[in-house]
């Protein structure tokens, strides 16, 4: 039996620095978690908040580190080919970590918000996760699902591909095995009752608005 | 020589129901407009800005539509299988525009934000068009293009396929035919000087963030 190197008891989530959760779910997530890594410069966020992170992952590019202030572990992972989270899901991955959550991803830079869904995509066979934002809950699923679900909360199904074939139940705007014919067919779907499933040929992003 | 149906004099943008402007380059966008298309429920975003919108196009399904309060046309566009960003694109290409500019169409809700890029990628051969954020301006190139820029402004460059092969001139990090390895690859780039160009073989997203 192997010694794990680092505490990283669930749940989990990374935080990010991106716009700071203050939707009750998303600060639900936050107040929870049992190990929180923040992402560089989102640790100053963290604290703001009233909280320490139990890992600092990154470059440090963002964050002047200080010992004293910050009290935890910084897993410096200098690589320029990849922003903060992509070296963090890294570092999970090698830790064997397979459910994760993360807060303060979305919004705020464009930039990293828009790779940080592709790179939910990436991992989604490795890692079970979902990103929470102020407006809503992504997924990136690849195969057959089940979410609950509460009746009349927007749910919306985005693809990359025009190809993949879709199957929902539950779903107020039903499909049987068939493939978008535009980027936005999937959005503003409704779910019908407590839960609700997906069946997809390929990764889609399904996203859950918040009531 | 047929008769215009419709006054679409450049430049003309496309308000929508995300987070409003705020940043001054978004500003000064819908403040040189001389055609504003709004969607839907952001017709009352665009008006508490003190601006009119010379079209409202959508299904009307988050807007109570009022005669009076509006004084405008409105493109009734009823397709449950678009979003009414795709709805207002489809308009304007068949009314010949190949000019756009977007604003409000990111943050706020987030599952229209993630459909809106890849419905700029749908018609990025049609439509020359940049979408202008509180962070940032989008493009999605296919090919070949220049751009503006600031010494040291930060370029990011997103690909939805890994097998994109991607040429720079103009930024610190240049890839010569390459292509990303990782999804965040392609972020946080820097602007050399005052122009940079990119050629690629595939649509990619090309995200200058505001200096």
């Amino acid at each position: 039996m192997t010694e794990q190197a680092f505490n990283l008891s669930q749940p989990i989530i990374i935080f990010g620095n991106g716009e700071a959760p203050n939707h009750p779910i998303a600060l639900k997530v936050l107040k929870k978690a049992s190990t929180i890594i923040s992402l560089d410069g989102g640790s100053d966020k963290l604290i703001s908040m009233g909280y320490s992170p139990d890992y600092i992952v990154g470059d440090m590019d963002s964050l002047n580190y200080d010992q004293i202030k910050y009290k935890t572990q910084v897993i410096l992972m200098k690589d320029q080919s990849k922003n903060d989270l992509e070296k963090a899901m890294d570092w999970l991955v090698c830790n064997k970590i397979n459910k994760l959550e993360l807060v303060g991803c979305s919004a705020a830079r464009d930039d990293h918000h828009f790779a940080n869904l592709f790179i939910m995509e990436k991992f989604s066979n490795f890692i079970n996760m979902k990103m929470v934002t102020n407006w809503s809950v992504f997924y990136c699923l690849d195969g057959l699902k089940t979410f609950k679900s509460v009746p009349g909360q927007t749910v919306s199904i985005i693809t990359k591909n025009n190809d993949v074939k879709i199957t929902t139940e539950g779903l107020k705007y039903s499909l049987k095995n068939e493939s978008f014919n535009s980027p936005s067919q999937g959005i503003s779907n409704v779910a019908l009752a407590s839960s609700f499933s997906l069946d997809v040929s390929k990764p889609v992003w399904v996203i859950v608005n918040h009531i």
